[in-house]
């Protein structure tokens, strides 16, 4: 079992944290395609946002599919995407994990379901999400409601997600901002705080 | 999202599957040396059980901690256990996966808890769990515990689980037999169904 | 705990149930008197539909708020709605449950999310859903995501669902039908299996 | 869906609360009579230990099975063992629950399965449950496991929990003091907070 002080030597406690939602992924199924289209400009934003997001010394948190099948590992997927000839090579590229990035695997459409996400968040006392990722109808929104029920306070860049059309994208962050709160903004509009500030008021609280 | 067909083309469906619960360790904690003690000869017993396993070719599950915090993958920590002059490296050399393993990596003590498993059981098409690992009456106890409120049928063959001393371990098949009904026996004794006469029940049934 | 009859003298098996989300209400918040402006047809054809489900001995299920806040039970929820001077009376008077209906109390806009939904429909061996109630963009629509997300085939009677607004309510079932795969009709053009035929279809099985 | 002041009037946060397991209960079941036998003088210690948590303006909260199988309620369940000519009227009418208690309704042996709990002690604020009912083996067992794994801190009344023999009673509480860190101690030993006290200390944090 893990004890308390699980993550160790990284950002240790964030009450704000970046989820990359099913950005490592080869784009080799129906729609893939159209998907990419919309996906690759803003893969080069989400690029952006992570690394002002690690300079602010933010939890990046990749949350994605097993399409290795509870065999395969995520550097394995991490590994076809940017090594075989497919599709989502050059998002990958863009969106390569680094070393102490944090990673949970979905099973299914909802970054929450069946994973231990909930928990990763809990222990690093993270209270809002800036999602990210693909498909913004789909993953991201199964993934928006699950957070909304769980009391998470969403920040959803408009730039920063993608679906296989822009309607269908429109209607999910409408979706997002009306029912489930969240604020809905271009990413250069989301400024995250500097990490000495940061720990200012982390000392001011205690 | 996962397709209906996520197990490719490994053992698709089996009735039964053998659990390896926090076998993957370095025993480097407080009581590690006197779990290892129970624990290795433990370990030879469930190699010996691994390879029925395989040749029945039922699906063999390592329901392990993820003690690299969210950052490592399972094979990081095979490696690290299998490398680095730790404790548990002669049980993780008699116990190393095998490509087509599953492994579902929990991040507390039971191996339903925040992870896949349940979802990936029931994929499979499991219904009764072969219980063996470390230690008796904690991670396996904790496993055994929620396998039973999830109304799976459980064998726990009694020489392929160790605990810190044999009236802890006494006490925790005690339970497992007396509360959670599981079947209790060496593990000379568990047999496995022969591949073909999987295949001639699974016909018979369809 | 539960033995494995527990649904005892009631329509015990059954792949198909009519559920009734959030209908016992009292319409008692914002928005409410725009959301009542359509719900009330939408109750008249749910109480249609319930009949006919009686009718064909299916599993009805009251997926409703514990608005009394873990204090209060679903009858009195009921007893409130009818007794005292509430907007929703006249449509819980179209909708009052009987005896036998089961009923599912959540905490939040999913009726999935810490119920017990998913084990009373396992047990029952449900595997498609008819989905009924209100609000069609929230607490609908947060069902059925995650009941697709576990698998479940969706019906959704397009009159029996209601939100505050059309717009809102056509992006629920677009997106119910294009995402979730659910089937969209009339609520007059879905039939339900005679219980005779059904009875058949179960002894052709076993 | 729930808003966040749920809990209206009630004692409405609360680091510690008691929870009574499965003390509604008819005891007409195989093992029944001996449970009984310890159980009646535990309910009484009980009953004690209730009135001083009401003193003390605790929450508590009865988890209890559901065994009218999802279709009666809580109340239903306390008439029918108080007014049926059932083993267990004795005890009920000891701790017949009052109408500011919480209640929750397990389908399974943990209180934590499928259920509100972990919702309800979250919005209650409460790290701290004292753990009381039957089966001491069973149910509370269960119980206090997934309340580790969700680190609550676990305080159980020796005195308070019955099982069907004393050895196995026993062999519970050392289980829950070995494993899961539970402070065991008779219940005249503990000691809750005067209401004053809760007062200022929450007055002293903010």
């Amino acid at each position: 079992m893990i004890n308390s002080d699980f993550n160790g030597n990284a950002p240790d406690k964030s009450e704000l944290a970046l989820l990359l939602i099913y950005t490592i992924n080869d784009f080799e199924f129906d729609g893939g395609e159209d998907l990419l289209r919309f996906a690759l400009p803003a893969a080069e934003r989400i690029a952006d946002l992570k690394k002002r997001a690690r300079l602010a010394q933010l939890p990046i948190i990749y949350v994605n599919d097993n399409f290795g099948k509870w065999r395969s590992d995520f550097k394995r997927i991490v590994a076809h995407c940017l090594e075989d000839d497919v599709r989502g090579r050059s998002i990958v590229k863009l969106l390569e994990p680094d070393d102490d990035d944090y990673f949970v695997l979905k099973p299914k459409h909802s970054g929450f379901f069946s994973t231990s996400l909930d928990l990763v968040l809990e222990y690093l006392g993270t209270r809002t999400l800036v999602l990210t990722g693909f498909a913004g109808n789909n993953c991201v929104l199964f993934t928006a409601n699950d957070a909304y029920m769980r009391d998470y306070k969403l920040i959803v860049p408009s730039d920063c997600i993608a679906s296989e059309n822009e309607v269908d994208n429109d209607n999910a962050l409408k979706q997002m901002q009306q029912v489930l709160k969240a604020e809905i903004r271009p990413s250069v509009e989301i400024e995250f705080p500097r990490p000495n500030e940061k720990e200012q008021r982390q000392a001011a609280r205690s």
